[in-house]
């Protein structure tokens, strides 16, 4: 259950009546604040706040007043000139909340990004949700034998069981002694009067990685999208990428200008070293540039032939 | 002049027209949104943007869901809690935007204060117009001898028009020599056809720090408060203090209740080392402390006589 | 096992060779350097490099050249001072790194100080050891009926025991199956023979968060001394206590000048509201003041009698 | 003048005498430790502190023991892999301290990279010295007129002599009337008897912004690289790019295979967006592509050109 009937209903009065604000606004996002985006089994993203819109990026490259007044085209050249420049400072005078239910091992990646304002559910105080990560079928991968971190073959049949036995089975028995050491369930019930119950801060630790948490998260559109170049590329985990794809969703909403630099220069640009794009350059004036004569190690020329499209 | 009158006719056009919206909005600091606080003889701070309310900072530290809906007084209890043991992330959970005119001096002093998103007004690409500071009369203070980095007695007559006159004086010739080099008026008028100007990045350089600039400044909540801690303090120059003030009182109108914690546990609040409140809590047992028997060193002792009212 | 015989032999070796420098050196730090300082059961803290020393501070705070010729007297008032003051910036002048192992649960706590550099073990990589966290008889408390999240009384008895029963066979029982289901085991060797392990990525999510981890953790002194505030607070949960009380010993070798500061004004000192600072000067002048008249709330009240040690 | 005969005497003081350590040392490095790299006409540059080395981002990489024992050529390949694919945190495991003398509108670009720790000469507390920043007249260049924020055509004959007469003169004008104001020189000496003189933090404010001032700077590898990346960009202003020079050659001393793989990946590296690799892909293919079929803007065209050495 990825939110309690009382949610649903706190999200269904706050999303039925509208204010009145001088303040930029952007009704695309407005559709979908405060509604959770389906990620993984049990997660979810929702925006919960935002401030600034494209204009509010034109305006603090203008340092210019009020609304910004130029055509949608100058706009545009301006947000794809200042993207592809590395002019970030502009990008920052975005901000952007979200509440995010993730699974605990996600949370410990995603928190690597500092530049963001995080509050957790706190585990100290409260009492985690019987909420748990069993990966889907088709994501219960093999480790990789070429990339010591990522993903192979797809286990199948038996094994495959196997290993959604075990993690269910541990996840649950881990669960029931937390609520058995706690003497207390999620709702607040007491399993057995008169016996005193582990302090949570130290129950919590029976739970494994894979259990959900919940936390606000919050960042400006620079560094948001800093996060996503990183989490939404197909070396990121699976689990942490599925995130980044649908927040990205979002920023499509919000910022459709930035979204569009974002896509032409990071997500869908590419970067060489030295060596490669002289590889590139020898090849352009019509030499031949084999792996040995090319000058790069083994890993980098299979990477400029895969963004060559020769992989 | 503090405005010109497009940017007075821009601001009346933003603050014409309100848009409807789902976020958490307030009333209060919408009334001044866009608006110029008078700041020194030129400058002024304007609210541009606003992210969240005294209900995000409860809400954040709830990890609860959609606006919070407890009692006014039990929100007000958390937030003094909050802030009294330093649980800081809540505070994290609300944003502002300024837009800020400052001499280039007290934009020395302010942007150490690294937490916070940053676009100036760039000499490199435009022309700075002619505005500098100049103190009022009972502003122009000496040097202070028992202070090294404050203020003494006011100088007056004479010596005081004399200070005026030079400020005011090389200021402005200053300008006539960045124009001249620039062969270029702010308004783009050329001074001497077929004559090439100075480069602008080069030319800013014959400017003198009491100069205007203006930026985009825009910051977290605890961060803010941070900042306005310690620039409206009395130890703080007057010429930043007068912006913190100003400030202040944008955060009284947007966040009254964190306000009213902040003025109690902050700006209000005393700091003792382990020494001075030994020495509080011999006095409450009756026993005379003098200087001497205090084990604070002189500069110390005056601060806890001066926080005792007895100065 | 806190360190394997190779690491034994490698911080052995690294010890072993001094090496000439012209920068700043700490005798009584290196005295340390690289040894493993033990927390908890099977964590450890040790100092891996370090920048600066007391002399660093002043010199910042002077921006003077070279090391400082001032008298020690002359250095510690300054220090004091400027510590009392937040004047924070010449603490940030002095850096130092840490190899910590802890906890993942530990790890979750600390990480929310985001003013640091972080390397950590990697479990996408590499497979975690058979090594968490058991709490020592006399840290198994319940949870405190006064305080949502401190801990009360001590388990005892068979309640005790069934707890660290538990909380043992769990973590065995999940490590077991995560070895499984890698079809490896830590040190390498293949379970069985032809069959495809699980990604690593996604079978350390079994682990409970009583595993250990490990990383590298970097920061400078001012944000340091934040950090060992909060954390040796007694209100800090005590399993993040005990490694912050570690390092104020390595504070205490690396900078004593700074240490003896910050237990005077930070550590030992107190923090007053405006009210609660005017219910002790109406007792400094002979008014009876009681929790009705002091104007302040039963907590604050309680933690003010705290401080004056009549709790 | 750079440095006083006091400050060279303690500089050689501070260099003839080593002590011993166990911590990693950079023997390169420590042959330039304290000296100054002239930069401008009275500017310089000079590593006061270091911490770590080439090893210590390939230890935190691995989050290995003691000092790293593979060989250097994996140690390389392991660098280049890291700088290539983004993992920045094993850069933040190296620190670097510079003192640097710089003029102060070169200090308000360098102020904005705010991962860094600064603590600059107060002009409150103390009195700058009378030391501007003159252009060499191979710098006195003209605006550009196709890019607004760039230098064109140099100034020649009387026009070059008028702008340094202009830029000499002011600044030696403001600099009289400052001393005027506090009637007080740099040295100390009063300069009339019984008058009092203007605040220090007041008087300030009649220097120009090319007067020296100076400041210790502290950063990580990672963010020190950062800045260097864009202040060493040819489109960063001369009076800056040329302190970046000077500090890459530190970075050459102090991690010779990082500043490889920096020189390889970054400063030699392209970035090319979605539609400008598909224009070379189509190149690549035989395809002619022109500046209206390359689907590029006027302006991104000329980068390719210019990358390609078509320009």
């Amino acid at each position: 259950m990825r939110l309690t009937p009382e949610q649903d209903a706190e999200i269904a009065s706050v999303r039925a009546e509208t204010r009145p604000t001088l303040r930029a606004t952007v009704p695309a996002l407005e559709e979908i604040l405060y509604q959770p985006l389906p990620v993984l089994d049990h997660g979810f993203v929702r925006v919960i706040d935002y401030m600034g819109d494209d204009a509010a990026v034109v305006q603090a490259a203008r340092v210019s007043y009020g609304k910004g007044t130029r055509k949608i085209s100058e706009d545009r050249g301006l947000i794809h000139y200042l993207l592809r420049h590395r002019h970030t400072t502009p990008f920052e005078m975005c901000e952007i909340k979200y509440h995010v239910k993730l699974p605990i091992f996600v949370a410990r990646q995603w928190i690597r990004h500092r530049t963001a304002n995080v509050n957790e559910y706190s585990a100290r105080y409260s009492i985690l949700d019987r909420e748990f990560y069993l990966p889907a079928p088709e994501q219960l991968a093999a480790q990789s034998a070429s990339n010591r971190q990522g993903r192979g073959d797809l286990l199948e049949g038996k094994e495959a069981a196997r290993v959604l036995d075990l993690l269910g089975e541990d996840a649950m028995r881990s669960y029931g002694h937390y609520e058995e050491m706690l003497n207390e369930r999620a709702d607040g019930t007491v399993i057995e009067e008169g016996r005193a119950g582990l302090a949570r801060e130290l129950a919590r630790m029976n739970l494994t990685l894979g259990f959900y948490t919940q936390w606000y998260w919050k960042t400006d559109l620079h560094n948001l999208l800093h996060f996503l170049a990183l989490r939404a590329d197909p070396h990121a985990q699976y689990e942490i990428r599925v995130y980044a794809e649908a927040m990205i969703e979002t920023v499509r909403r919000w910022v459709p200008l930035v979204h569009e630099a974002f896509a032409e220069h990071v997500l869908g640009g590419v970067k060489l070293s030295a060596t490669a794009w002289a590889a590139v350059r020898r090849m352009l004036a019509g030499e031949p540039v084999t792996e040995q004569t090319s000058g790069l190690g083994k890993r980098e020329w299979r990477e400029l032939m895969a963004a060559l499209g020769r992989g």
